[in-house]
């Protein structure tokens, strides 16, 4: 008994769920930059010591964060067979998980630089590239370029709604062709259109 | 006299061109974060306040840069007028800036979000497509999915870097296929091979 109420002590009275969730409600409310263990722990009226028995520093935290995130860009399954259809959808749930919270691609990104997590869109991409007949390598580099593209558009999207927001976009920024969500999705599509065709094409090409 | 002895006191000694280049250096030597207006000051040895006459911002000022950097990324003039091999020109000399300069990725990323800059390649890049006798709205979304991927995947690129130097990537990420530079540059060179490829399917198909 005395080590569960010891555990219990350092655990405060939360789960590493109960945190996780709660870190990921200041995200997309307040942004990255104030997602602070601090003001975590003062959410979660614990001291910010409480915290690091479940996440031992902060990087630890936000690749939690963003397993959670990615963990919502799972297209539903599908009957479908095609792998351009396959790596269509899988890419579009990656945007719309990324979309879903407040600098939702900056964690993805950098988690995914530190070589902490987000790694499931990766695999999953592979395998979706995979299943029309690629070999590994040529997958696995396909679906690279693919994750390169999804981060670096979902990032500048949400870049630009939170200086939106701020109000600190420059003067004639606003109603840039790249501004409407409309648009946005489009040049999304286009973008994963000349990716895909083009894999396509390699293999014809080879 | 009156009113040229005033500006040059809010002015202090240095020229716009003087501060420009020694914020370039200080965000080369410490990165993004550590460049404050406060320590732009110290090294050009003046108050914080004869900095606003030149930028009357940080945003104005890492405008500034992002122009000075993407302006490195201009490939040498070539009597080749095959609009691929232009792309990819244009391609390689702007992933070339990106990197020439710690951060350099983020800067211009930020900058071209808050539509204060940076448009430069995003006009040299359509304009290389244009040259392929596509219209200029396809050139335009073609242009802009290149620019995507390329922000995209040096952003990656310099954050890895970033983390290694920092001794926090985690364990077993240094290994990884995306590490060594070589590698890097092919991974890049097939997203492009992809995204050009792409689009020269994308007219044969229409």
């Amino acid at each position: 008994m005395a080590a569960s109420e010891s555990a219990s002590a350092r655990n405060g009275r939360h789960s590493r769920d109960d945190v996780a969730e709660t870190a990921l409600r200041i995200l997309d409310e307040y942004g990255l930059p104030d997602l602070t263990m601090r003001r975590l722990a003062a959410a979660l009226d614990v001291q910010p010591s409480a915290l690091y028995w479940h996440f031992p520093n902060k990087q630890t935290l936000l690749a939690e964060l963003a397993d959670r995130i990615v963990a919502r860009g799972r297209p539903k399954p599908s009957a479908r067979t095609d792998w351009v259809q396959r790596t269509r959808d899988e890419t579009s749930a990656l945007r719309d998980a990324l979309l879903a919270y407040r600098d939702g691609a900056e964690v993805v990104s950098s988690t995914f630089a530190l070589g902490l997590g987000a790694s499931a869109p990766l695999a999953r991409l592979t395998a979706a590239v995979e299943s029309g007949g690629f070999d590994a390598e040529t997958s696995r580099m396909a679906a690279t370029a693919l994750l390169h593209f999804i981060l670096g558009h979902a990032s500048h999207e949400q870049q630009r709604l939170q200086y939106d927001s701020l109000g600190v976009l420059a003067d004639g920024a606003t109603p840039d062709a790249l501004d409407s969500d409309r648009d946005q999705a489009d040049s999304f599509e286009f973008g994963v259109t000349l990716l895909v065709e083009g894999l396509a094409h390699h293999r014809v090409t080879r």
